[in-house]
This record gives C-alpha cells, structure tokens and sequence, in this order.
C-alpha cells in the first residue's frame, strides 16, 4: 500500500503550474497512485535547505512510500538524476547532495537514473521533474523494479550541514533553519550541552540568552527562551513571538553556548 | 470511508518541515489513511483565528471524518489535549477551546487524551501534534474506539468570538475575519439587520459604508459595498478589489450599523 | 479510477477556510473521491493567469479527471457556469474564458449548468464554488452522466493570451507569466524563432538580453539568459537569480526579438 504513495518536495512554490503539471504526469502512468504534498516552499535552488526539511520529515515515513524531491539548481548540466534507498526510504532526487544527510551510517543503495523508456518524451531542457523523476515514480509505485532504472552507483554528491566545534568551554555552532514562527533552530545537538544542572549562557550573534526551558510555555509570554528541539537539537524561541525578528538572526547567525566550568 | 480521511489545519505555515512530519507518523501507523490538507496558515498561536476557521470549515465535512487541530501556544503546559465529537464531527485538539463555538446547543462528547500506549515515543516537549494527535488520528482511522483514549470530561476551555451589541438602533460590532480578497467578514448576523427595505448605513472604523447588495458584481469595480456573506455574517467588500486595504480595517476594527428609524 | 479523482483550482489562497469548505462539501457527497489541490495562489480574479495556469497543467493529467476552477470575478451577475469537456479534459468553470485556450483546434463539448438538484441549497449570492461547482463535481465522480447536467450550449466567453506579432525583422510580444523564480515567461513561441544558427538580441522592457542557452545552468551563476521553456515559450531567466527583479519586468512587459538578417 505505501508503494502507490508518492510525496513532492519542491522549490516551485505553491503558486507553481509546474507542480500540478508533475501532478498530472504522475497519475497518467498511474491514476491510483496517491500524491502528498511534503512543501513546496524550499527557497530557490537552496539544497542546503532542502537537506535539513528532508532529514526533519522523511525519518518519519513508512518505508516503501516514494519521495520525489526537485530542487535542481543544476538541471541542464550534466548532473545525474538517482534513485535511492536509505533506511528504508526511497527518494528520486538530483545529485545534489540533498539527501546525503539521510544516510547517519547505513550503506544506502543508488541507481543513476539511465532508461529513458521510463521518461516522459521529448525531455526537456529545463524540467526534469516533470520529465524523469514524475514519470519514474510513478512506474515504481506501480511496481517497477529499480533494479531497470539504471546501473548502481559508488559515487554521489555529499552535502554535510556545519558541524558545530568545541573550543575550550564553549561550542560554536550556527542558526540552521529559521521555523515560520521564528525559532532559530541551530546545529548543535542536545547531547552535547551540559545538563540541566550546570549553568550554561548562549550568545546568538551578539544577543544573551540565558533562560533554559524544556517547553516554550514554560516561560512568560515574550521571553526569549533555549531548548531542545523535538529533533534533538537546541533550539533559540520567544514565548509566543518571533526569536528570528527579536534577535535579528537569520540562517548562519554564529550561535556560541558558553558553559561554566 | 469517512473514517480513514484525516484532516489537517495547523499554524506552521505551507514551508514546514512539521507537518510533513505529522503526514509521515500518520502513514506509518495507517499506510491506508487518506490526508487532506485544510490549511497550514493560521497565524501563529491564534486560536481566535482557528476558531473562525474552523466554524467555516469542519460543518461541511462528513460525520467520521477526523479533524487534527494544531495551533497550541500552550505545548508543554499542563493543558489537555482532548478527542471531541461534536454534531458528529471528530476532532482532536488541543484544549484551548478553538472548537468550542462548534457546539451550538448540542453537547460535545470530550475525551482527555491519557492512554502513552496509542502516542509515538517519546513525546517530546514541544511537539504533541506529530507525538500524540497525529498517532491517536491513525488509530482512530484504524477503527480503534475513541472510548480506549481515555476518560470523558466535562470541563473544557471555551473560546467565543465576540458578540455584537445592540444600542439604540446601532449594532457595535468589529471585523471578525479578514480573507483574503482583503473582504471583511464582520460578526453580525445578516438575520439580525433590518430588511432590505429600510435603509442603514455601516462604519468601518471611520470610514462609511452605504451600499447594499446582493453579490460583489452587483456594484462597479471598485465600489464599497456591503452584503450578507454566504455564512450570513455582514461582510465588508470591494467589488473586485481590497476592502482591508482601502477601509485600512482589520481584524477587530469596530463595525457600526447604524438603522433608520 | 480518474473518474474519482477532482482537482482545485482557485484564487481564495492557502490560508482561506473556503477551499477547505469546498472539500467538505464534495466528501459529503462522495466520501470516496480523491481530492487534489493543483493551485489557490491564482491572483484575485484573474482569469487571464487562470488561463496560464490551466493551460501549463491540465495538459499534462489523464482524461476523466474533472477540474474545478474557481476564479470567479463575476459570482452573483448572470454569467453561467459551465460543464467543460475539451481534449479529453473535464472542467467545472464560470463562463469567464479561462478554460478556452485548451481548445487548441478540437470542437469542446459545453453544458450550462441548470440543473438545481445536483447543487448544494440553498444556493449562496457569493460562493458558488462552494454551493455549485463542488457538489456537482462530487456527482460526476459518483458517475452521473454530464447529461443530466443542463442544456448543451455553444456560445462563451473566450480569452485568448495576447499573440505576439511580426514587423520586419522583429517579433513583438510580451510576460505572460512570472513564476515563482522570477523567470519570465513570454508569448513568443520557440518555434517562431530563428534557429540557433543565426543570432538574435532580445529586449525585455529597456533591458538588452543577448545570451541564448538550452538551459539555466549552462551560464555562469547570475548571467541574465534567453531559452526555450519546457512549454516551447521564450523565456528570459537569471541563472540561480530572479529575472523579474533583475530587469524589473512583470507580466505585460514589451518583450521585442529582434532578428539579424
């Protein structure tokens, strides 16, 4: 049942014809497959962003469903397009490092998409979502082996997001993602802070922040507060307003936590 | 049938990662649940607005469908998170009472959600809608008896969009809702005006409104006109233009209608 | 199967509870139908992009799918709404023209809607998408004979996207759509140019466009270019950049090739 599921991710906006014309293409292959809108709100072109939305959303899909992901600022250029299959999740992606991510360990399996017979035709030159990655899955959530995709693949692009460092007592990380309330949710993980018992401050560009709370609410309305996310990753958050606007932080604002000795 | 359509309304916004989480945790309990979008743009943490929304929506649905409600400023506070059925519509929410002008004179079914054993674990502090709703939702599109989700109760939050006064022969109402065509939705019922015979006049803010129609068209692009929405509620509008922009009204701007003798 | 499946196409955005409303009422009706969103972004009541929009999407879908459109600047005046076959397509639409350039040379099939009994009641003077479109639609996925649903007629509106003309060496045409990147889409057919063996320059407004590509990637990041759209359109784009900015176009703007002899 998940394998007639299949999910876009993309960069088109959600004013885009270029979204329902993938829609159309997927159910001209297959008219029982069962399409689900992920976003279409990456900003243009931005694979960094389209890592971090991936590794905060397909984790928590059944394995078998069909994620098909276009942001593709290399579309036209020799780039490939793959088939993959990383715990368990399959995607249809750019070879942009967007999924890399997904991989924590495992071995994933890639296939360079190279049987045109699956492709809509004539292929065009600037829409390879349409032309190859929708016609694609659609074959495979009728049951297509990817084993006729294409030959398996050792090499692919890698997008790591910024560790951050320790240095001394503190750890420099940055602002990863900016969340439509403006929480600022960094790179540095839970487990690496010192517990609760030991007091810690965090500097987020040149702002303090020294409230540590396990749930926004916990705080009155307006504070600024620190916690860790529900993905494990310490978060900086105003109480029923705007971290990002109070703070003036955006995506790679330096985040320091400072932890006393 | 209904009972495997699932719907969503939250205040994360159309580029969040949060709720293709919440599809994920919902297709791997119930590959077979069908999940419709009903909007992702309440602003944030306003559960006047979810109320509005809500009343507009959820009474044209079916009986079984199941209505998932994420707009919380209170995660991580002591507030429940309860299943309703309400005029045979199912809803599971936080208590904060964004369903309650649903009732209307009948009495709701609430239960409190208690039973860890139909949550994804572990909850986290921060993120119930994709920890504990969206979980219970796929259980119940299973078929599981709301009755296993835990006690019934008998309190629950209460939120009422403000009424109308009558003074003289004025009704002091405000703008309820602004949509967006830049219409303004006011809370004063089209029952409660004078007939169409006797004329009134309508102040928005400052500004005067006289004239009455039927359906926007009836008046010349551009002009002001005032009317009895299709949820008969006085509505402000410009006939093929912006109302909340030309009135500079807005949310909870005071509407006047004043009745001639 | 495509029977059951109804597509969305409106001008109420993303935030609005009336598309939420319109799917209510179609599940009410057929609990079985499957929904799917293809756009609510179309600019309030314009039907000219309504047109672009419909024309880059519902190509691409199998036929027995039915569309409903709502982009309706004249709900409440005497326009009709009309029950569209043309291509195979099936559409829901006023008579406002923003169907008509699918016709493409292929007699259409057209019914006005007169039949009171497949529609919601009562009948609002504000929303018929809601109160006609909607439940029609969810009749036709139970399997009705568009028979049943009124007279056939053959008059209605036309809109045709304005078509470019030749004058000496030169093509004259304008936008016709901007997308979500900022590239511009104009109305000049990639088969009206030169070949690529002889050279051309474009203007778009004031501004000078001299580079030709296949694709967006094959110049350096930021180089304004010309190319063939994935629609056979002209279209000038800022590789990884937003055209429209950049040359301060918008859809209207003159957009002049010039051919050299």
């Amino acid at each position: 049942m998940p394998d007639s599921i299949i999910t876009l991710t993309t960069d088109f906006g959600e004013d885009s014809p270029y979204v329902a014309a993938i829609k159309g293409v997927i159910l001209s292959i297959n008219p029982s497959a069962r399409i689900l809108d992920l976003g279409h709100q990456i900003p243009p072109q931005d694979t960094r962003h389209a890592a971090f939305f991936l590794a905060s959303a397909i984790p928590y899909f059944p394995p078998g469903v069909i994620h098909v992901v276009v942001v593709d600022p290399g579309v036209g250029t020799e780039r490939s397009l793959l088939y993959v299959e990383v715990n368990g999740h399959r995607l249809l992606v750019p070879d942009n490092g967007c999924w890399s991510i997904l991989v924590r360990g495992n071995s994933p399996r890639v296939l360079k998409l190279a049987e045109p017979r699956y492709w809509r035709q004539p292929v065009s030159a600037t829409f390879h979502g349409r032309d190859i990655l929708a016609p694609v899955a659609a074959h495979l959530s009728l049951g297509l082996d990817a084993q006729a995709l294409g030959p398996e693949v050792s090499q692919w692009a890698r997008l790591e997001l910024p560790a951050p460092r320790r240095e001394g007592n503190c750890i420099h990380g940055e602002v990863l993602f900016v969340d439509h309330f403006g929480n600022l949710i960094t790179n540095i993980r839970g487990s690496d802070l010192s517990t609760a018992a030991q007091p810690f401050r965090i500097k987020v560009g040149e702002a303090d922040v020294s409230l540590r709370v396990r749930s926004y609410a916990e705080a009155e309305r307006g504070a600024v507060v620190a916690l860790v996310s529900s993905a494990d990753l310490l978060e900086v958050a105003v109480n029923q307003g705007n971290a990002a606007q109070r703070l003036k932080a955006t995506v790679r604002t330096p985040v320091v936590v400072i932890q006393d000795a």
